[in-house]
């Protein structure tokens, strides 16, 4: 299997559809059956079809281009995944053409469009959302032109493609675990968007550590943020408002983290002394300014050169050799004291 | 002038040079006198002579990719620079295409090189450093291509280019005017690199403020940093443990702010009541954390849209028409509590 070399008759013919209907996928038009699209898909999965002429010529396996799509270009994370990925590149001879999504899936679907007109040896994406279908539809049809996608941190709902991550749902449950061990029952979490695999698998570890301790689940704990700031540092004031406000804070991200930080900053609270606060992602502007905030960490330039890496392996491969690798690195939880229970959380 | 079309005998007999001699700059060889290169620039000048056939193809018209040269991917004014022309380029149909030269001329000749090799409708950039001759000619030979470049925060010591730049000078200038004022004397500087047009126009405004208020320039307060956060740490604790300590100090980038609130809190000193801080350049983390930061501020995202903006205009200008603008931006002092005379230096 994989070797033959398949035309479009064969790839409708397998897939019991239309040329019209092969072509519908290709093009990534809107105007397919769910049905129809995975039986395409099978399809040019079991042949390894690559639709010629203009096809091949987009794909052009002399390109030096990686296409680099990333949802938030202020975040310092994305800015050490680039650093990772470009090292990996450069060493390689290969660079990155850099498109920002702003964490707008419209915007994302525009990218991916204007990317066809760029002649890309491959692509690294963090897509904005995990359910988007038309995102996965070109996603897709990239791999279907001869042009690798590795997916890096976010993931889509399909096998399909390789993709690097961490171990998110174990880093928060150690997190978490610790809290409790160091004698915390009111555990609030700031959760990241649920459309995206790192928001819901690092509240998966939450509830994973709350269960395993038969700790109950306040649902009014559990607080929706989306990765930014501003939303964190509102959700960080509703949560001090309460009556009865949690001796403890799970923060989502870096960014979270910060929100966190504003709001304690405006209410005078202390981290590690009036309340405790654990974040994802170890951040380098508050180790330098004596911020001793524990932390689930991972190496995040080493996330973006496997991705390269990923790469570099499909460039290399057989066309008949398939994608859905997955690298999951791990996670190590950092403790600096910001953990500890609160003195107002002793009193309880 | 400037509307005629010219060949590389016509370029060849205007600068007194053989082809040979033509055809090596244009390739930027460096094999060539500084006054044969000089002669034939000024040849390409005065006729807009822009080489055919390859050239033309390296050049390409109908590219939208944007050729964005950056030196540290992780300091975040260059994100934030970075949002500001993708926000412009997006609106306009164009991409940016990323590269990173970690403030290295090496790798920044390397950048240079393998950007000849994608079909780029322009750059911006923003330099390694200002007197590098083998990136100037580089750069000069893009425009000979037909590939418009905006210099971008710091500059090439050349009147051949389209730039965007802020008054650093008079920023400074304004803020140490401001540290007099409220009775400092003793007032150190971490500058910038000295090839760098950012780190010296702001030592000249730290030289003017104390120049027109009548204060002693004095060397040992006057310490070499990088832009870099370890460099400026060292030389804040230098500065900590001299005999005479100033009671002021400023920072000339973000960085540099950053390693001088790392060295002051490792030695407990808190800014605005032990000692004084104002920095260049807002960081909005600092905001989020509730440091009251003195900065001399600016619109960086404003900068990057500016420089894109340039861009756009070279593309829609005649042949003729030549590169030389230069926008300046102002910048703004905004007094937050840590330029204020601290306890210590009241006492002296």
């Amino acid at each position: 299997m994989g070797k033959q070399e398949a035309n479009i008759y064969e790839i409708a013919r397998e897939a019991g559809v239309s040329i019209a209907t092969v072509s519908r996928v290709i093009n990534h038009s809107n105007a397919v059956s769910e049905k129809s699209y995975r039986r395409v898909m099978d399809a040019v999965r079991k042949f390894n079809y690559v639709p010629n002429s203009t096809a091949r010529s987009l794909s052009t396996s002399t390109s030096t281009s990686i296409g680099v799509v990333i949802p938030d270009i202020n975040n310092p994370f994305f800015s050490l995944l680039l650093e990772g990925i470009t090292r990996v590149a450069d060493e390689r001879g290969y660079h990155v053409l850099l498109f920002n999504t702003a964490e707008n899936t419209d915007r994302e679907h525009q990218v991916l469009q204007t990317m066809r007109e760029h002649r890309l040896r491959g692509i690294i994406i963090t897509p904005v959302s995990e359910q988007d279908p038309d995102t996965m539809k070109r996603l897709h049809n990239f791999e279907t032109l001869g042009i690798p996608v590795v997916l890096l941190d976010r993931e889509v709902d399909s096998q399909f493609f390789d993709r690097v991550v961490t171990d998110d749902e174990r880093g928060v449950h150690a997190a978490v675990s610790e809290l409790i061990r160091v004698g915390h029952r009111r555990i609030a979490i700031i959760t990241g968007p649920e459309a995206s695999r790192p928001g819901r698998e690092r509240l998966r570890g939450y509830y994973r550590a709350l269960r395993e301790h038969g700790l109950p689940v306040t649902p009014a704990y559990i607080r929706k943020g989306d990765f930014m700031v501003d939303c964190a540092y509102e959700q960080t004031l509703a949560l001090c408002a309460m009556q009865e406000p949690p001796t403890a804070v799970f923060s989502s991200n870096n960014m979270t983290t910060y929100g966190c930080l504003k709001a304690f900053n405006e209410l005078g609270l202390r981290v590690g002394a009036d309340i405790a606060l654990v974040g994802f992602d170890d951040i380098d502007a508050l180790c330098w300014l004596d911020y001793n905030i524990s932390v689930v960490s991972r190496d995040v330039p080493e996330m973006g050169k496997q991705a390269m890496r990923l790469l570099l392996q499909r460039f290399e491969s057989e066309r008949g050799e398939r994608a859905g690798a997955r690298e999951c690195l791990p996670t190590e939880l950092l403790l600096r004291g910001s953990e500890l229970l609160p003195e107002s959380g002793r009193a309880h």
